[in-house]
């Protein structure tokens, strides 16, 4: 077979998502969705009507969605990018402030970044987190390129008080820092807030996780006026219609029922206390967490080992092979029923 | 305002979608949408059950979708790639194939492939049509780059033969060919069957046009396993799930109602025959059209003129600036009843 494929992509490392086995009906803590359905106001926003005008092109624009978002962070619509899931708002970003150039990001952190950063031909600084996992902020302060910092961390839960954030923004002034914030909803500290005083900012946040729609793909990114112009410069070369009619309809009905959402995110919180409560009773290490999944660590047991027996008795969980975090598990916080047939089972394996 | 913006996207000319205007109900012939709702099969796969499921993410796979393509087709589902509309399995097949290196395409086309020739950084070579819009086929035949041709080609509409796309894949063994048949339904040959012979074309379709699902964001490409494996190598490197759950159902009803799909097929094409046998009768130049658009100018009025009377009569059509064709208007044909309305308001204007 000839090889047709471009030499600058020749060794491009794609991301691997979590499996999705079909085997049999699995407890699925692998991938950090919600177990909860999404808001009742979207099964009503995606009626026949709805359906008979998928036959219309999307609003580019996603002008009604972005109104709703921004009235719900007190920002303008100007602010807002929406993009399919949010790592869409990361790949335009990567693609707008980095491609050709330098950026930073942590050893240990969300597997896309490595992967935008080749795919855009950036020049990555990859800096350790230090021996506790945790993210050190010095190491980002020299202001000389793209800062990429999901906060909380993936996969390790753990996260910086908005403090250090404000800190690397506030050191970076000719470079754009991208705060991840995918998991901020289940206990950290947002930096939605700073977007109006630092015009280097982008916050990307999702609809996957606290909002339970992982498979309509929304997510969005919120910053000033002149990153989201820049950014949607990058959308309109790229896939301008690039939210459906229904996600859109989705994503509005779910920013509008604050009270549907903070109840699942309170129960989220609550399985997470008592699973890291329970794994911590059974001997394992587990980092502190403030997202919808703990990373935790059994002596003498591989993470491998673990992965495998759980996958056997019908509980998937995430596992990586990086050398610095192979003995960890990222287990996904599930309703505390979930959780309780992952501690049976691993009660059955140690 | 401090510019964040990479250097090398300094000068990135985004692509500009057909206008949205909300100020009163238009007859909106400007997007080459379908006039007719989606399969009915679509509506009843979209229940409730599966607005629960939306908490999941979707196949990034798409398994099942891409088994009922192949099965459409007579292909694999090894040689189908899905796509967030057929615009990202462009975006994919250019970064794939041509990002750094050599591109070809006409003049006069789909206005997407010089921004994305400029995204991935690409030396594009642009050939004029000859003079009666045609595509002169001869130019593509030096293997010097990839070569992507719209077939039928937009805004004219006008259709090469499947000889004439055999003879360019043929001449082109080194490099990709790729055949955009976002409008191939309407009349023209698609050269699917042709994918099994070449291993360096791919076919692009989309679920926007003749299968009434523009707002559902669903395209695919067709082409040799190895294209479609680093096209998936671009895909898992930018957007893993890019297809959201809701339009992976509603693409699959909607291929399985082929007896919906040529009914429709064959009420535009009657429309389109209808309209320009009535444009020709008013004196308009219409070129030949075998998309579910037609492509005509007016002696004496200008493009421009002509858009701007519609649009203040309630009519959106499609008007462009470029030199060449800009005293051309390009008319999405929708029912009878609404190409009806077109021409009453003309003989206003005219």
């Amino acid at each position: 077979m000839k090889n047709f494929m471009v030499s600058r992509y020749a060794a491009l490392e794609a991301y691997v998502p979590g499996e999705q086995p079909r085997d049999m009906e699995y407890v699925k803590l692998n991938t950090n969705e919600s177990p909860f359905p999404p808001a009742p106001g979207v099964m009503a926003a995606i009626n026949g009507e709805e359906l008979e005008k998928l036959k219309l092109y999307s609003d580019p624009e996603g002008k009604d969605l972005r109104d709703a978002i921004a009235a719900h962070f007190g920002v303008k619509r100007e602010n807002v990018l929406l993009g399919n899931g949010s790592d869409e708002i990361l790949a335009f970003a990567f693609f707008a402030f980095c491609a050709g150039e330098k950026v930073l990001f942590p050893d240990i952190t969300y597997g896309f970044y490595p992967v935008y950063s080749e795919l855009v031909g950036a020049n990555a600084e990859i800096i350790p987190l230090k021996e506790d996992f945790s993210i050190d902020i010095n190491k980002y302060m020299g202001d000389r390129g793209m800062v990429v910092i999901a906060n909380p961390n993936a996969p390790t839960g753990m996260a910086l008080p908005l403090a250090d954030i404000e800190k690397i923004v506030a050191a970076n002034p000719s470079n754009v820092v991208l705060v991840d914030e995918a998991y901020v909803d289940f206990g950290g500290e947002s930096a939605v807030n700073l977007v109006k005083k630092y015009e280097n900012l982008i916050v990307a946040r999702t609809f996957s996780k606290s909002r339970s729609l992982a498979g309509a793909r929304l997510g969005f990114g919120i910053a000033s006026e002149g990153l989201i112009a820049d950014m949607n410069k990058i959308k309109y070369s790229l896939n301008p219609y690039n939210i459906n009619r229904l996600t859109l309809l989705a994503g509005k009905a779910s920013i509008e029922d604050v009270e549907y959402f903070e109840k699942n995110v309170r129960a989220i919180i609550e399985a997470r206390e008592y699973t890291v409560s329970e794994l911590r009773t059974r001997g394992f290490t587990v980092l502190e967490s403030k997202a919808n999944f703990v990373f935790a660590a059994k002596e003498g047991k591989s993470g491998e080992e673990l992965y495998r027996e759980l996958k056997a008795r019908g509980v998937l969980v995430r596992h990586f092979t990086k050398e610095r975090i192979k003995d960890y598990l990222r287990i996904t916080i599930g309703t505390k029923e979930q959780m309780n047939v992952l501690l049976c089972k691993l009660d059955e394996i140690i």
